[in-house]
């Protein structure tokens, strides 16, 4: 066993430990902590912005973009966010311990479903520190030990982070272990991590493609994939064109850079010349670019042609490419053909229409008249969310807490044996 | 691409492509293959009695045990059985299409969960041909088509009865690909399957340990852990012990082979004085062999001592291993050490130790006063099941048809923007 796999190795065995403490704590007891850690994040203030100067002069030396430099950086505005989303947590219903159902069998035995901590999660992410205290938070509320290993750019912001926040929850009687960083920057310790099946039950990672793509095939853990959101827009031939308008600007333009934006606008060839040009129109003063097939180009000449490429493109900027459909039919194909499984909407007054697109289509999030840009655990009103599944297995769309729990099945009897 | 890979990918490929449609086919055209498929069992019996009559040849010449001899077999009665079982799979609910929940957000968006198919399922199984009928028509049942992969001792019987009821299946309606099965033996071609993500959406291994393990070391695609039950049933000193007589008989005796099987009887000390001679000579009336604690040794003599390897095996035989506890904590320490968190079964008619051993024993099924046979798709209620899971993620315990669905959200508006 190597240096680093067996201090991976070991703080997964204590979160392990912590964790079975942990599945049956109650929410009082849970909130006691969250709210320690809250605290201490803006009682520590100082120390925690120095880690992050230092990590934003690193990345500033290693030639981070802008971009990349301005989700890195922590001010104390953004501390008392995460402090903030903490105490927001504290105000979450707690969904350890509901029975989901529970059912009498004719031999008398009740049988039901609790809810309960999925136990150990193991969480890969990238740069932004503030996903290190949502993660944690969120496991902890849930019930669940977390292990977080965080990127490289972040390291000490993130090694300073969860020392306080481990420190103030551990004082307030969480159990040791139940937040654990793994401070080493070696992929070798994301890999030991990924395979660590004794003591890991579930692996989110969240981040680019790439490290989506790493997790799942390096994994033998079970992997919950989050990410990659090729999303459709479909103007209906019965569409409200002012809907679709508002609609589609807001779909591409209000948050270019996330997954549940819009990258592909369908439109029905009998709206086509009435919606077009009037929404090319828009989307250009808003400075998007538009990539369109040969019929758009007709109704919008200084679009440019797009290539085969961009309808499997998740471009997370303000670029569209935009396609004439000859009907429902064509338009669910195009989304089947390139779609990633995210969210898909239709724009639709048709009643018909907008029931076989729901059905038809396969994606985590199907709408009809509405902005793919509210798929999001906030938005759906679960409060929180730790990430948006792509994959059907456990969770699909927005996980909240309830994501992060599995059940187990208690069974009453009086004696009963089976025949 | 070798051969074997093209072959593989090109069924799951076709499995892929039907699974498009069996997503929203109704409820009446599933059912109509399922009993074009059990008649189509019955219609061809000679030839699926022919297959088998080989495959039980080979695997005399291979000298297979009685016992997996006997798992292979087919006569009239078993296919009658299978057909049978394709029936009443017809007359369970289908899950697909139910909307779990739904909800109004202040902003007047609906917002609901839709219980969709998972997709295309991979089965990697062992022997038994019955399985390759139950798991064909419980995925088609919950809309999902399913690539196959049996056994190599059973190589002629799949191969036939995969032939037979997909050709009636796809002759009553249900699109071709909905039923692929591997027909080759090659190790390779289970590989190539485990690592198919563009087409395979979930994976479940049925059999040993072994196979099991291998696959989840090996898939890339999700796989939902099924089997190994290393379960417990703790006496209390406050147990009915009449009660506890008939559970431990019926759990450990009334099929030993199974995983819900008892492996480890834990009894409190003060009680075991009482309780031990008398269930040791009931057991040893039924041909059990007991492995003891050195305290069990004082009062069954006769027993033989259990090595540390015993607490962690599970015997799927008449054998079992007995411990001496001094209270709940230390059955519940060793149940959390040693167990496999299948299923867990307390013996007590006290209020407090029963409430705590359910809270904290972490397995897919945890009983109070009943015997762990119980944990079984069709006793629970479900109708038949698929296997029974022993992992967190998806489904936990025995998985019926909603465990072989997942859901999406489904959302209506009209004409709402994201601020």
């Amino acid at each position: 066993m190597t240096e680093i796999e067996a201090a991976v190795t070991e703080k997964a065995r204590r979160a392990k430990e912590a964790a079975r403490r942990l599945a049956y704590m109650s929410t009082r007891e849970k909130d006691a902590g969250l709210l320690a850690m809250a605290g201490a994040l803006e009682a520590n203030m100082a120390e925690i912005l120095a880690a992050n100067a230092q990590d934003l002069e690193a990345g500033r030396a290693k030639g981070l973009s802008g971009a990349l430099l301005d989700r890195l950086m922590l001010n104390e505005a953004r501390v008392k966010e995460m402090a903030q989303g903490l105490r927001d947590v504290v105000g979450l219903p707690d969904p350890v311990g509901e029975i989901a159902a529970m059912w009498l069998r004719p031999n008398g035995l009740e049988v039901g479903q609790m809810r309960v901590p999925l136990g150990v999660i193991g969480m890969i992410y990238e740069a932004r520190p503030n996903v290190t205290v949502d993660a944690a938070g969120l496991c902890l509320k849930a019930g669940n030990a977390v292990v977080l290993r965080g990127g490289s750019e972040a390291i000490r912001s993130n090694t300073a982070v969860t020392r306080i926040i481990a420190q103030a929850a551990y004082a307030a009687g969480i159990p040791e272990g139940a937040i654990e960083f793994i401070d080493r920057t070696e992929r070798e310790a994301a890999q030991v991590l990924m395979r660590l099946n004794e003591y890991i039950d579930v692996l989110i990672p969240r981040g680019g493609a790439g490290l989506i793509q790493t997790v799942v095939k390096t994994a033998t853990v079970p992997v919950i994939e989050t990410g990659v959101g090729n999303c459709h827009t479909y103007v209906d031939e019965f569409a409200d064109l002012s809907k679709a308008e508002s609609i589609v600007i807001n779909a591409k333009c209000q948050r270019p850079g996330v997954c549940n934006a819009m990258e592909t606008l369908l439109v029905h060839r009998s709206v086509a010349s009435s919606f077009l040009p009037a929404i090319a129109a828009r989307l250009k003063e808003r400075g998007v670019e538009i990539r369109g097939c040969p019929e758009t180009l007709k109704h919008v000449p200084w679009a440019a042609p797009a290539a085969e490429d961009d309808w499997y493109t998740e471009f997370l900027d303000l670029i569209l490419s935009v396609r004439v459909v000859a009907g429902l039919e064509e338009a669910i194909d195009h989304i089947y053909r390139y779609g990633t499984k995210h969210s898909e909407a239709i724009v639709t007054e048709n009643y018909t229409n907008a029931r076989r697109f729901l059905k038809q289509i396969d994606a985590a999030a199907v709408y009809v008249n509405a902005s793919t840009r509210f798929t999001d655990g906030g938005q759906f009103g679960f409060g929180a969310e730790i990430g948006i599944s792509t994959q059907k297995l456990h969770a699909r769309g927005p996980m909240g807490l309830k994501e992060l729990t599995t059940i187990k099945y208690i069974v009453f009897g009086d004696g009963q044996v089976r025949e």
